[in-house]
């Protein structure tokens, strides 16, 4: 059994093509061929935290994943990531470990921003014809402008933040990436300027209204994992002409589709999954007027492949 | 962050009280001290095999657990044990992973074989005036006779089994242990002959029919531990004077207890947990004639414990 450490999976990084192995899970899961039962969960009050437990397995596949993510919102201030955890992979003949991939929430990162890029490329206007509006300025709103370069042309950014000294760190960092990014405190003036806005926060409060939502927008909400985060009006999605779920049944029990399903804004029937539009079953945006969401609540297929192609690349190595 | 290796394990474990680590955590766990969610689950078709995750952490402890155990039935005829796992520990104040336990399975057996013998202190009677009965002859069936040890004073066992191979080598086993061990291929013997019965097999079928239960015996059905399994005849519950449960919700869903409140045979408010009997909460047995049996399925409180208590004498050591 392997120890894989950070610098190790870095390393393995450069040579997967994360975007493809990503989008061949959500395929997969889609068309009924992987094995993912309900999310596992810990919360905890003092400090503030919660862990997910995601795990499965690809019944073609070789191995079995579990991954443990945790979020603990109070770490910054000691100096520490708010995101940890670790990836497992077993043997699907055996259940003996085959590798311990000591991420500290790396992959899962990755794998989430991958989803962010996955459906702007399925649902945003193309081409994205104002800004990229990004809500957040932790790790997830860095990686998922990192990752959308591999979808968009657009270097254009109005971010925004509760905190002025966290609003200059990530324009600051940004633009030494090469983006063109300007900040706001006001979630409005992303609505109305942006088209394709992407939420990254871990708020419980609804930050976008659906009033400001002008007609060509496409917004990628990925901060709401749980059933109590949401970062949109369940408006919104109601208003939207097309809603699409990472899985529905987990959209069902947590994230901001789980919002507007209890307030009776949309029908769970009108849900299309993000790997079926990716299988080319469903039509993803047919009209640049459209409004469309994803939702993305972080589906174990994604740390599936992942963490397999880390390991296989290693292997090959 | 600490990767700790069995043989690492089996050091520490010789200087824990394995039996007060295990009946602590069940005391806190009724007494609503253990946040425990529900088990997670994978199975496995082709070869059969099932992965249970169970985690979670006391609210005044200082780490949380998960644990991963895995049961593939085919990997003896690949000359591998069929439990594997692993278990982690985290800080419960970051999330950060502090050890990750590569215990094959070791301490999962270890807590299991403590909950049998807990459960034998609290209800077998006393002295056990026949024999020991043992059901299955795998490492379960091993380990729970050397863990009632702790208990009892009777080395008289009649252990039952499908194959003569298997019966033989756990006669050899145990004799070499100082125990007296008969073998039969009959339940019914082990039924009629013995007042402590301990069940430690996959089965799916029932093996011990309620008739054949005689007064003043105890039974411990510790194989059972998902929905499907099954041990005994519902109805012995039925005719049971106490049926204790490891964990009233967990037994609900999975193990002897949910198959006797299907048939509705038994009602869940007769019910009571083997945390509440040791902490005096409430009694055990108190009649020598009693009919009484305890379901064990597991509970991550036992994995906490033992695992918190390995990382600590590491860390005293």
């Amino acid at each position: 059994m392997q120890v894989i450490e950070l610098p190790q999976i870095r390393e393995a990084l450069k040579g997967i093509d994360v975007l493809e192995e990503v989008a061949a899970g959500f395929v997969a899961y889609s068309r009924g061929e992987a094995v993912v039962p309900p999310v596992g969960e810990l919360t905890f009050e003092d400090p503030p935290g919660d862990v997910h437990i995601k795990y499965g397995y690809l019944r073609r596949g070789q191995g079995y994943v579990i991954k443990i993510a945790s979020g603990f919102y109070d770490n910054p201030r000691k100096g520490l990531p708010s995101s940890n955890g670790m990836m497992l992979v077993f043997d699907q003949q055996t259940g003996e470990p085959s590798a311990v991939l000591l991420d500290q929430g790396h992959l899962t990162d990755i794998r989430t921003a991958a989803g962010g890029a996955l459906a702007a490329r399925c649902l945003a206007p193309n081409p994205v014809q104002h800004r990229i509006g990004i809500l957040g300025t932790g790790i997830q709103a860095r990686l998922q402008l990192e990752y959308l370069r591999q979808v968009t042309d657009c270097i254009s950014v109005l971010a925004w933040g509760r905190g002025d000294e966290q609003l200059d760190a990530y324009r600051r960092d940004m633009t030494a990436q090469g983006f063109d990014v300007a900040t706001t405190r006001d979630a409005t003036e992303v609505a109305g300027t942006c088209d394709l806005i992407v939420t990254t926060t871990p708020s419980t409060e609804p930050l976008l209204d659906a009033d400001a939502i002008r007609p060509g927008t496409h917004i990628t909400a990925m901060g709401s994992d749980t059933a109590e985060k949401q970062e949109l009006d369940a408006a919104i999605l109601a208003r939207a002409d097309l809603v699409i779920a990472d899985s529905i049944p987990q959209c069902r029990e947590r994230g901001e589709i789980s919002h507007a399903l209890d307030a009776e804004l949309m029908n769970e029937n009108e849900l299309v999954e993000l790997g079926s539009i990716l299988a080319g079953d469903a039509p993803g945006r047919t009209d640049r007027d459209q409004i469309t969401v994803a939702d993305l609540t972080g589906v174990a297929v994604q740390d599936i492949q992942i963490a397999t192609a880390v390991v296989r690349a290693l292997g090959d190595s």
